[in-house]
């Protein structure tokens, strides 16, 4: 067992063990959020035909050579084409057909005219300029060619790529199944939302957060309830877990204060423990064990630190094992707003928000950064790094920060 | 009715008739993006007690005056608490008791001392400085207070706020209920993606793009299905939708070309056309009509304008349907990645994506900005404004953009 390894050091040791979920077909329109387990390549043109950009005419170009306000060609208009119709006649020479917006271009013609632009007299338009071939007229699979790469494996679906594969025929799409993942609260402190709250015992917040943020990653949480500090009886619920999930989440018992209850419920259990603690602040205490495959993430019992813990480490395992290819939080500069008065000893993370102001990204602290104060995580969308042995920090300087779900 | 109005008179006319869904009664863990129908105020302190903020022993301050390092002050101590239990004693003079990290300060003690910093002897332990009244204790309410307002109705259930709610003892939430919106495709040109593709037919996008989008917003799309370009055909499917939906979409049958079939179907069923039209580029060409206070919004039939005009008109009305408070979009200054080289003389919405680059936020396009192309919505998640009359714009420009769902 490894101990106070880096945040990185963690996540490496962790990857290690990343069973993706399996696969399942789905109608498209119950796509939205999941994870391709394929990749789309388009098996037909965008648009499918050639077709008018306008309402208008078609005809020959050709016909067109050398006319002009003075000498005007003149077309017989053979057949008017409504929308989502096909022309019943081909185009030759001297003839027109009337389309409309987005309708295909007839056979024999290659040039188009909008309305306004001609004169018409009965059965009869005149033309007054010369057209080239191709002109206006947009090519079948302008947008989309076959064999394009419309998304590949691994990628979230949208709204517009559901749009997209409808637009392509692609009724079916191969994803990714949503995982399934347990979560044990371990505390002989903590009472359900639901129970009355009696003198000394506080309210088990850290199971709803965590359902709150697996439903968003698009993950079934399993919810197993609260466990007394016993190791135990941890283990059983553990193993339980084990068999109805593809990862278990623990809060509680991984600092010294707490007895260890979750790394000796690891050992009674005869998993490895692949660390204790990693070196961030909030969230340092947490740990990973592993059986047969199977994981266990650790998580301090501590509000913020948990969910910091949480959000850096643990988001990044279960989007990589939903199948998700960008399974990396995306970092970037961020400027601070105010001053944070504290030294960093240690590598910390401040919870804040992103702000945009002048083409700038300003962060701004969500409030008070203590472990155990959930409230900053409201609002909270990014995690701001402060290096290990900094001084305080001065409003105006640049933070990397690290954008969390 | 009106025609060729700005965005923003259309919003204005629309919201005038923005009915708010009802409420329900959720239990908290089914409240996850769900939209608050009441304030939740804090009923309960957290911590709900005062508490350590370590593993140490606690004591009366004043028996500590006057200690030094030469002058050590000795604590018989009485009792030793577990995590989530109170101490039986309460603590008179010369006594103490050691506590674990979040455990309930015990009646009569006012001070902690860390494991770390005392000198055990059998069950006595000795400490070597003064301390004041209330020092390291973490009082009770100290990160919420009894009365405070921890998110006003309107506000979205994120998974931070679900965990405080649980630490406050909310059980059940009042929501406003999931609006059910109807979506009618119109184009006799449309073919389902489950359909084979005939001669001059296209594939129905339009509803798949908006199911995911309606779905993201946390509401229930109902899919009413292809209807020919025939005003009574579409009024009897307009008709029914009202009666399932609580708001009707359509797409297609909109500008010149398309006949206005959606407008003569609004007059047909004596509905009232508030608009037609609204002043940008692309997504011009949409109109909303009402009666008995049921609101149908036709949009273009070409993808990218359909959606830009859904996410900037349609959005924000949706949002304030829900019972969101933050219903208009986010607007920000962005930097132009890349020159975009067309002049515009009507407004211009550009499709793009937020880039991070040394603190600031540069607008990349997302593609090819056609009306009709609906692959450069994909990975958009802002719409960059070009104001009217504008020439070419520069890499480096500075433009206002809208952040969208």
């Amino acid at each position: 067992m490894q101990k106070n390894i880096s945040l990185e050091e963690a996540q490496s040791l962790i990857f290690d063990y990343c069973p993706l979920t399996e696969k399942e077909n789905n109608h498209l329109a119950d796509t939205l959020d999941r994870i391709l387990a394929e990749d789309i390549v388009a098996r037909e043109n965008i648009p499918p035909f050639s077709r008018s950009p306008y309402d208008g005419f078609v005809f020959r170009a050709e016909d067109t050579a050398g006319a002009s306000e003075a000498n005007p060609v003149t077309f017989e208009v053979i057949e008017e084409v409504p929308a989502g119709y096909t022309a019943q006649n081909a185009v030759s020479k001297g003839q027109a057909i009337k389309i409309l917006t987005g309708a295909p271009i007839p056979e024999g013609a290659d040039a188009v005219v909008k309305f306004e632009e001609v004169e018409v007299q009965g059965s009869k338009i005149s033309v007054s300029k010369a057209f080239m071939h191709g002109e206006d007229i947009v090519p079948a699979g302008e947008d989309i060619a076959v064999g394009d790469l419309i998304a590949a494996e691994g990628t979230v679906v949208t709204a517009p790529l559901m749009g997209l594969m409808a637009s392509l025929g692609i009724a079916e799409v191969l994803v990714y199944k949503r995982p399934k993942i347990a979560i044990i609260s371990t505390g002989d402190e903590l009472r359900d939302v639901t129970e009355p709250l009696a003198p000394g015992k506080i309210r088990n917040s850290n199971s709803y957060t965590l359902q709150g943020y697996l439903r968003s990653l698009g993950v079934e949480p399993v919810v197993m309830g609260i466990c007394k500090d016993k190791k135990e009886d941890v283990a059983v619920l553990v193993e339980e877990a084990w068999k109805q999930a593809d990862l278990v989440l623990t809060t509680g018992g991984v600092s010294v204060g707490d007895y260890d209850v979750i790394r000796h419920a690891a050992d009674y259990l005869g998993a490895e423990t692949l660390f204790w603690k990693i070196e961030i602040k909030p969230g340092s205490p947490c740990l990973a064990a592993v059986k047969d495959g199977k994981m266990l993430i650790g998580l301090s019992g501590n509000p913020a630190a948990a969910m910091v813990t949480f959000q850096l480490m643990t988001v990044p395992y279960i989007k990589k094992m939903t199948g998700r290819k960008d399974y990396c939080y995306r970092k970037i500069e961020v400027t601070l707003k105010k001053d944070f008065r504290k030294p960093s000893p240690r590598r910390r993370f401040l919870r804040g928000r992103m702000l945009y102001e002048n083409s700038m990204v300003i962060m701004e602290s969500t409030g008070e950064q203590g472990n155990g104060v959930l409230r900053s995580m409201l609002g909270c969308d990014i995690l701001a790094e402060i290096p290990e042995k900094s001084g305080p920090v001065k409003a105006g300087e640049k933070l990397t920060a690290y954008i969390i779900e």
